[in-house]
Order: structure tokens, then sequence, then C-alpha cells
């Protein structure tokens, strides 16, 4: 079974790629958006680097250089003659990553053809793998909306929705009568506290006491939004941060991302192209100050994470990832785990905030409702929206 | 009383500032370092601009001018020719603001006179300015320490601490008979509650939830934050958040800021010139990422800032602003002042960590265990230490 | 005789880009350094913006948004909805490129079919097109050199030289018989003023009074530059311009750019792929603070303009571009052309320097004595050498 | 006779600074503009450092500390505990710098008491560092111009001229009946050949040969400026080199420095405050960027160094520093001097343009017509103006 998910999940990597040109997985326009042959090789080298070498016996490293050109944050770095940026590298060419796939895919699926004999240490770090493959997936997805979407050209990255990556979200009908659910103070249980796969920062589950309040069912509209647009909400610095200020005057920031005003009207880049803003759907890509600014507007406030968590079976959600009103910090009892893995949440604990939920771009198995999700406050390449709380 | 209170923190903002040259009152060397001149002219704006001009019948403005010149963060802004830097500023001169101090002093006396038949409004609003006062004072003095002490020369601010300006803190010896205090899990209550000013980050009082846990009664001290140093601390990158890892290398960090090794011996500027290092004191002047390494290194952590609360009648706490590992955001039915006032706290809550206690620097009357002090985790130019927890 | 000059030059556009990978067209690693599907893109909008659209009827734009995509620095633009970067443009991908020369290139074939009836302003526009397209050909060469050379994986750009794209530069024996040529004082003409085709930057021709000088017949050498590295030359400041010594700490600067000391030898990395270095070589890849502080450290000076233009008959030289101690300003009676072509040169004659001669990498017909490159002062992409004058 | 010029030109550092609040001597708003009394000590360290420490039998060092205070850019540094900016120093305080002053003039008339008996090597640096005092005279004059005109507050410098160190540049009518003054070609001879004090860039002196030219005999008037301004010229590329565009793009340029445009009036802050543009007055603080756009919307061109210096005794100069064509190179022959006095102009001669005249804030002995002032095709803090050439 493990073997099956191997399969399926490194083969949704490629399915996801399969619409770009060649050209498309070379660039990194901004810092936070890698090429996408960088995450197909990244991905792989997870597997190489944590697996293969250490438990698989004569492995063949596909090529040494490969450690640092598909090392992201690891600080395990040997000598290297030159610095390079990511998004400048146009080697390893996209048939190289390619074949590098397949090197480490036959490896693995040698390794993992009888998993169930396998010590737990290698299809725990394998169920990892996976997990941190499928996290790059959203990525990839953003990140390729990031490139097309930020070309003048404005190509599409589908013709129609066939190749079937995107979550089709249905919302519950019975949820949404009330506009808002109502939740008593009291203890409640925070963290993953279930089976299955969880990562280090869903732990450990502990009690959180907290006071009552009342969550919206909805996440805010485009309508909704188009309102603080034209009531001047980016003008006024009275419903924002600081921070918020600054980065809205500095970047000269007067909408979401992706929306472009054409002839005086406002349109947004999808993953169809450019398109009419749709009034119904929940407003996308905005960032943490912008939501914030939104719900001191209306007069309202995001939640915070263990509010988000607690309520999470009487509101709709998985269309966007919510920004709340959490700062993500390590949970009780928090353990890094030693060696070169426990760098993968830890160390980000500082300066980011926690969303909560999941999106139209989230792959299978990441939508569960102790998942912490976490950006720098100003990124919005995310399929981020707005949930109010009062 | 407030009368009283008035000219006893007025006068205590030039008992700090009359050992300066005249000189030394005006350099901005970093952003968050403003002229010893301009910390004395925007506190009186603060009373000119909140009270005197709004409430005081017939009250002449000392110079229009000085709205744009001493206001700080607040964006109620007039029309401007030309855009300054605070450090750049050489007029109004020294003589001039102390001329805008006395001037609004003889308006706030004449005011404050019968303070007791004056609208509680008004009151409340004198009782913060002098909040607001005292709050620069310990900014003063920290400026003053940055100044002077990022010049070649190293001139001490004091011959002897005759000035009094600094606080004498006595520890309790009863209390340092174990290293460590243990809490039991539970609710406790957190927020400010009882008599007198407080912060309206401090509110609004509330449960929090805290599993078990043992907190150290005493700082870490230079001798303990030294083996660190010499176990090579600074150069690896496991006890570091990541962006921490990069603070250190893009700035050179290897020590707490203001010391200086010597002919390979380590020595730091004081107040009173460059000195040796005392092992036994607490080590001072760290950012929050050198605060968490060095806990990191220690195998423990540090406080949440609730722990701190609970604990804080059980701990040594005074000459250290400590950092926790609190992100700085409202507290549940946290609420916005209207106005201008309003921007006092609410809109710094992002990218900021919170520090409990208070320091040899913080003026009288602000050392209260529900006081939240909040600063970016890269900043160390306050007198900030560290308190281990497990 | 124009048509057949338009399809050789064209064609070998194409032909140095050959040997490329697709991901090596798209990316741009300093700003200097443009993609190279942007170099065969940008010199077609040339043909299509400057001669197709205004003068061949009936003319069909291949697509309007091409328009700001591949205009350089002509400053003639559009709206734009988005602003971008050349070098996170994916999309037009190179076969849309090669698709958009193929549709010019049918277009001005037939427009020059009949060359000789056309009227003299368009074949002047045509043979000008075809020197900004060679100009770009030598980009496109040091800019795939810098492509890769900054890719660790070091690839090489051929194999053999078969693709003979690069000069091959003969030295002529009988002028290396004496190490230097002594020139007398005197009026001497300089500019172009034959017959032929020239830059606007390179008349009028005009009378310089040059006194007597003495000028090395060859360029200064691998190994006579590695004696000034040896000697300390990049640490001593004497031998350096301000501004240069600042370049050279602040960019840690110890060697010509592509140099690299692996296991304490120098290599290069060279189209081949990284090579040692060649002692008989002339040093390549310097900039204007390097050679300066060569030839002041030999107690020499670098050439002005108008001294190796008198004297470049009787030295060697085309391997190198030589930086001269001359900045790029306008010759008397220095005339814009009007439109947008008169953007071409005259607005760059600021803070550059004039380098003579030509190198390995210059496209034929662009050697010539009057013929003035320039570059800024930092600038050591290009194939740039050091001779010496005293 | 050397006492004497030395006490004047001491003395009227020192009467430039007279009208100054001790704040003004303190910060350095931009990196071109020094503190003044960084001024007054590092003119007193060229004397001390160059002249007493070698040639003065005994003579006691002032404070060791100071000579990496007031070291301009002479590389020639001992060990630093800490790097600072010059604006964030206050100290030494200005009466600290009033006491070297004094301790440096002291030993300098002693040792100057009986000049003509001294080594002419001593003579030479004395004439030397009384020319470089008088260069940071002019400094001083614009430093402060730029430190009181960037107050918000705009203070005068003075109330009435009284302190009499401004130049009253006296036009000659005679000159003015021509508007302009045509030149034969032929060779001329550039560079200092009298009697006197020259820098060594003045060095040596050489024939040039130039084209006739004509050449305006005064300068470029505010009204004939604001004509430029009225007709669009700030926001026309074509008229602009392509960085100064860049520059004015990035800057929001659109009038030369002090001038702003109140109540819908340009007006300009002078020494003697804010006030109304006089329209017969020449342009002043225009950068060379703007200079040569004018002289390109006038259909004209500035005249090189060489035009200028071979018409300078037939046109009217002396009020405004006048950019030139010319970028800032060495003459034929020039010979930088041994030591650390060989740093004084040679390391400079790259990325600026000359500037020929001088301007009512040069010092009296620094106007004739070899003299070549350079800066920055930016700046324009200095007093400098336009004249058309063609």
């Amino acid at each position: 079974m493990l073997l099956e998910s191997y399969i399926d999940v490194r083969q949704r990597s490629e399915r996801i790629c399969a619409p770009l040109k060649t050209e498309d997985y070379v660039v990194q326009p901004i810092v936070d958006v890698s090429p996408p042959k960088w995450h197909l090789g990244h991905s792989s080298w997870f597997f190489e680097q944590f697996i293969l070498k250490p438990y698989q016996k004569g492995y063949q490293e596909f090529d040494a250089n490969y450690n640092f050109v598909f090392n992201s944050y690891y600080e395990t770095v040997g000598a290297r003659v030159i610095r390079t940026n990511r998004g400048n590298l146009t080697r390893p060419s996209v048939d190289e990553v390619m074949g590098y796939r397949t090197h480490v895919d036959e490896a693995m699926r040698s390794l993992l053809h009888h998993a169930d004999q396998l010590p737990q240490e290698i299809k725990e770090l394998a169920t990892l793998g996976l997990n941190h493959e499928e996290q790059h997936q959203e990525l990839l997805l953003t990140d390729i909306k990031y490139i097309l979407g930020h070309n003048p050209l404005f190509p599409p990255y589908y013709q129609n929705r066939s190749n079937g990556v995107l979550a089709y979200v249905q919302t519950s009908d019975k949820l949404t009568t009330e506009r808002s659910v109502s939740i008593d103070e009291g203890l409640y249980q925070i963290g993953h506290n279930g089976q299955g796969f969880c990562f280090d920062n869903e732990l450990s589950v502990h009690q959180v006491y907290i006071p009552s309040y009342s969550i919206h069912k909805q996440l805010v509209t485009n309508k909704e939004y188009l309102e603080f647009i034209l009531d001047g909400g980016y003008q006024n610095f009275r419903f924002w941060h600081a921070e918020g200020w600054d980065w809205v005057k500095n970047n000269q920031i007067e909408a979401p991302l992706y929306w472009h005003k054409i002839d005086n009207v406002w349109q947004h880049y999808t993953f169809g192209g450019l398109q009419d803003i749709n009034d119904s759907e929940p407003v996308c890509h905005v960032s943490y100050y912008e939501a914030a600014a939104y719900a001191s507007w209306k007069g309202k406030r995001l939640p915070t994470e263990f509010e988000w968590e607690t309520a999470a079976d009487k509101i709709n959600w998985g269309k966007r990832w919510e920004w709340t009103e959490s700062a993500y910090l390590p949970y009780p009892n928090f353990k890094k785990l030693p060696g070169a893995i426990g760098e993968y949440n830890g160390k980000f604990m500082v300066n980011q905030m926690v969303l909560r939920g999941s999106s139209i771009a989230t792959s299978p198995g990441h939508s569960r409702k102790t998942y912490r999700n976490f950006f720098h406050p100003y990124l919005r390449w995310q399929f981020t929206g707005i949930r109010l709380t009062n």
C-alpha cells in the first residue's frame, strides 16, 4: 500500500506539470516562487538523501552535484565553487530532472516492494517524503500560476480541467442556512490525536481554553471584498496594521493579487486565463494584512487557529487557506526530530501567521482540521481567503 | 496628585538627558534609535495634540510646524513641503525644544491645577500621556546608550550614578535557593484586573489553560552565555531559527550587542564606558533569535508570556526585559480605542515578540506582571535577557 | 546583396544558439545578461518595428503584445497591464520566437528581393538592423557563456568548435619582434571616414592632437596577470581607483571573472568547460578597474581611444576588447538621428568607458579600427583584455 | 606670508561656521554632505597628519583616536573596534573640535614662524593643506545649505550677508553686448602653466586641437530654465541620457534642488530662507543630467572643458560651477604624487564629469581658468549651472 501511494503521489506531480512548456519549468520570478523543475528535483532528492543513500544497499547516487542543486533549506552543505540562484539554473534540463525522477523511482519501488518487511523508521520516512512531495504539489500549482499569471501574454494553464489536479470542493447546503455559528467557552482539545500521518507541528495534542465566540460559516466573497475596495479600504490607514500600511504604500497595492483593472473593469488571472470576477466565489490571493484590514473594516476580526479548529466541523471550508490571527508557534511539548529531518518545521516558527483549512490546490489527504499551514503576512500567491469572527 | 505626577515625570525626562552634550541630542544612528531631542519634543507634542489643543480653551499652539516634526507614527498628517528623517533635523534646536517643553508644561500645570474638577476623559488622557512619556524615558536611556556606545571614543554616559535614573533592583535571596520552580497545569487568569493604569494591550483579563511547566528563578548570566559562545553557538545553524541564522550571517553577529573582543578579551560598553564582562550579571542586549538559540543549545525553551505571568511572583525579575515565546497578539476582547489614541498598540500586533518583566532602565511604575512589551525579534538595543523554561 | 547579407546574418544568430537546450534560452542571471530567446526576438522586432510596419504595405504584425516583450530601451511604449522582467518570461516559447523570426524573415526577404529598387532610407535601415543583430550576436555569445558558466554543473557550450561562430584570430609575427611601438606627437585623424557602414558614434571624422607615446604590440597575458594576483594586487588599494577599490571589497573580487581556485589551482570556465589557465593567452574577462589597476601596478597606463586608433595598424589586436582610458563621449559634430533610431548610441554617453579592437566573439565585419564599444567600468562578462601604454 | 595665509584661511573656516547652532554641526543627511564639525576636524587632521607628525619635532598628537574619526578617504587605517558613520558621531563635540583646531594652529604657527627657512617640501605641503582647507570651505557652505535647506522649518543661514563669506561676483558689461563668442579651430594650450599653486590634476600643460565653436557669454537663467520645465522637459525622455532618465523617474525630479512649488508658485531655499525665484539669476543646483537635457531641449550642447578653458577670458563666469561635456580623466603626463598625498585626485578619475569656473561659494584664490572641479553626474548640491555651446 505504501508502494501504491508512492506511485500515485509521484505521478501526480508529473501530471500537474504536464500542461507546461519546457520554458515554464525554469524561472523564479520572486524568491518565494520556485522553478517547477526544482520542485520535481527537490522532492526526488528528499527520497534519495534521506532514504536511498542511508538505507538502500548499493544505491548509486544519480549525480553528486544534485545535492546542492536540489537541497532547499537544509544547511548540510558541502564545499561549493559558486553560489547560485535557483531561477538561473538552466541545467539540469527538464529531461535530466525527469531522468533523475525515474532513477529514484526505480530504487524506491524496489525498496518498497516488500514494504511490510521494512523497518518502521524507513516506512515513516517514506510517508514523510510523500507528504513532503504533496506539499510541493500545492506549491507547484501556485508557482505555475504565478509564472504564467505574471506574463504579459497571460497564457492559460489549461484549456479545460481535464488533468484533474484541482480539487472539486462541495459545500454543504445544510451549513449555510445560518450565517454564523456560536461556540461556547470552554476547554477544547487542539492538535492531532488520531491515526494516520501528521506533521510534527500538529503535536502534541493539548487543551486550550477558548472564550465564547461566533464564526461565519462562509468565506468572504469577491462581491463583499469589492465593497471594501470601493469604500476606499486601501486608502485608509485606520484598518491596517502599521506594517501592513507600509506594505500597501510601498507596493502600491490596491486589489488582491492577479486582479487587473482593464478598461475600468476588474478582471483576474485564473488557470483558464484572464476572466471576469465571479461575485459569489470566495475572494482569493489576499495577504494577512488585507484579511485583517477587511475584518477591521467590517468591525470583526479573524479567528484564532484554536477557534477555527474547534468550529471546523460546523463551517464550510476547503476552498481557501484561511488566515488566522495566530502566529506560528510551537505547541506545548513540541519536539524537533533529530537530524536534518528535524529542520522540517520548527525553524520556521517565527514571523509567520497560521493558515487553516485547505484550498482547491491542496493535495488529497492534506485537508484535515489539525493541519497548520503558515506564511509570512505579506504573501498572497497561495489560494488564501478570509473568514470573519466576532 | 495628577499634577505632582505630571511634574515628576516631566522632570525625570530632563534629568535623564542632563549628562548629554548638545550634539548627543541630534542623531539617529539606526531607524529604531531616535534623537534624544525628538523624544523630548514628541512626548510634549502628545500633551499638546491630544489634550491642550482639543480641551484647553485659548491654548496657543507653540509652533504649527512642530506637528509633523514631532508626530511619530500617527497618520494624521497635514500637507508637507519636504519629507525628512528625524536624525537629520538639526532644528528645532535643543534650546527650542526645551522652550517647547516649558510652554506645554505651563499650560498643562494650569489645566491640572484643579485636576479633581476635570472631566474623567481628560484625566485619563493625561495619565496616558504620562505613561507614554515614561515609556519614552526607557527609550531615551537605550537610545543614548546606542549613540554613545557606537562612538569610537566610547564616551561614558555618567561618571557616577548620581543622577539616579537607573533602577536599583534588589533580588530576593529567598527565591534563589532552588534553581527553578514548578507550576501545575490549570486555568490561570491573565491580564490586568486591578486598580490603576494599564495599557489597552493588557486587556481584557481572561483565562488561559497552561500545562505544567518548570521555570528558572534566575536569568541566564554572562558566564553561562559565554559558554554558548565558546561552544560555537554562533557557528552552528542547528540552534537557530532559519531567519535567525540569516540574521547571524548577514550581520556577522558573534556576541551580544556592545560586546567587543579587545586583545582577545571580551569587554562591553556600559553607561560607565568600556568595562570587563561581569560573570554573574544577567546577560544583556540579546535578540529574540539569540535568546531562543541559547535555550535550544541548553535543551530548554523560553517561557510563553502566560507562563511568565503565572509564575511572576515566584521568580526574580526586574533587571532585564525577558524574551518570551509568545508573539504579540491581541487578547480576547481587545478593543482599539477610538481616534488617534486607538493607534497606540493594536496596529503593532504583527511580526513582534512579547517581552515580560522590566529592566534597570524601566521607569518607576512600569514594573508590573501584566505589562506587555514587544519588539521585532532581531532587535537588541533594549536591556533584554533570557530566562529558561522546560 | 543586401538580401544575401540578411540571410547570412539571420542564420548566424540561430547557428550561435544551436547548441543550447530549450531551458538555456530563458534566464537572465544579472541585469546585463539577457535571455537568448530575447535576443532572437528583439533583433526581429527591430526589423518589424522600424522597417516592416512603416514601409511594407499590408504587413501583418505577428503579435501586438510582442512590442513590449521585445522592445529594449526604446521608450515608445503603449499601455501595459503588468510590468515584467525579461528573465521571468517563459512565454513566448522558443518555438514561438522561432516562428516570429520566420514570419519576419519572409516579409523581409520579400521586401529585399529587389533591394536595388528600394528607397535609400529603407536600405540604410536594413543595414542598421543587420549591424544591430550582429552586435546582439556578440552579446548572445557572452550571455550564453555567463548562463552556462554560472551553473554549478559547468556545462560546456560545445563539444568541439564545429559550429564556427568564434573568430579565429591570427596574430602577425612580423609585429611581435619588438615589444612596443612609438608614435610621434602630432595631429591625427580620428573617426570613420571611408566607405561602408559605421555607427553614429564613429562620426564625425575629426582631428585630435596626440603627444608622443609608446604602446605595447601584445595584450597582457594570463601569466603576466597572475603575477599581479600573486603580488597582492587585489589587496593593495594603491593601484585602484577609489570606486574600483569599493567594487573589489564589496564583491570580494580576487581574480578575473570565470576564474576558480580549485584545490589551490586556478582554473577558468571556457566554452569548452572548466579548463586550466593557458599562460600565453591574453587575460580575459577583466573590468576597467582591474585593467587600470594592473597598469598602475606595472607603472604604466591604458591608452586613450585616440592613441589606440592611431596605432591600430602597428599592433596585434582582435582577440580581446581593450579597455581604454577614454570615457564614452560624443565626437565633435555628433548628431543624434531623428526618431526612435536616434536613441541608438547618444543616450548612453555618460558613465561608460570606451573599448577598442574586437574579440573572438565579435561578428564578422565589426572589426574595424574606428569601432567604439563601451561598457560600465565594473562590467567584465565581455571578452575584455588589457594593453599597456606609456 | 605663508603664516599670514595660514591664519587667514583657518579663520575663514570658522567664520563660515559662526552662524551655526551646535546641532547644525553634527548631521550627515546624505553621504555626500559631511557634518560641519567633520570638515573642521578633517582639515586640521590634514596638517597634523602630513606636516606636524612627520616634520615637527616633539609634536604631541592631540588624540590618537582622531586619526580615524577625521581621516576621509585615505586608506592608511589602523585597527578599529567599530565602524562608524560620520553623521552619527556626536563626539568629539564641537568644543573639542575647536580645541583640536587651536592645538594644531599653535603648532603650525610655531612651525611657520620662520617659513622662509623651512624646506621647500614642508612649504609645499602647507600650501597644499591650505588649498585643501579652502576646498572644504566651499563644501562647508554647500553642506550647511543642504542641512538647513532640508529642514521643514527652512531656517536661514544668515540674517544679512555680514559674515562676508560669499563672493560678490561682478559681471562685465562689456562682454554681454553679444550673446555668444566664436572661437576658431586650432591647437590650444590647456592646463596650468604659470606661477603659483595648482592641483596635480591641472598638469601637465599640453596642446589640444579644438574645432571651431561658439559659446554663450552668459549662463542660463532661472527664467530660461523655467521654460524648459513648463515645456514638459522633465516628462520627455528624448532630452535625457538613459541614466539621467532613470534618475528623474526614480527620484521623481521635477525641478532643480531646493525648488518647491508652494501654492502653485515656484520658490527656492536660499541662505536667506525660502524666497521667490529671481528670473534673471543663473539657474543653480542642477545635475549634469539636467544641464545636458536642457541643452538638448535647446538644440545645443555643453562645452568641453577644453572649449571652456580656451574661451574663459571672453565669457562671464564665476557665479556657478559649469557642467562640461568632459569626463574627469588624467591629462597627458599626469603623475600621482608618492605616498598618501598621491591619493589626492587621481583615484577619483572615473565616473565623474568636469565642472569649470567657480561659484559664489568658492574660496578666494580658487577661481582660475585651469581649475578642474569634478562630481558625479547626478549630484547637484553644489552651486552648479549651465552654459550653452554649439
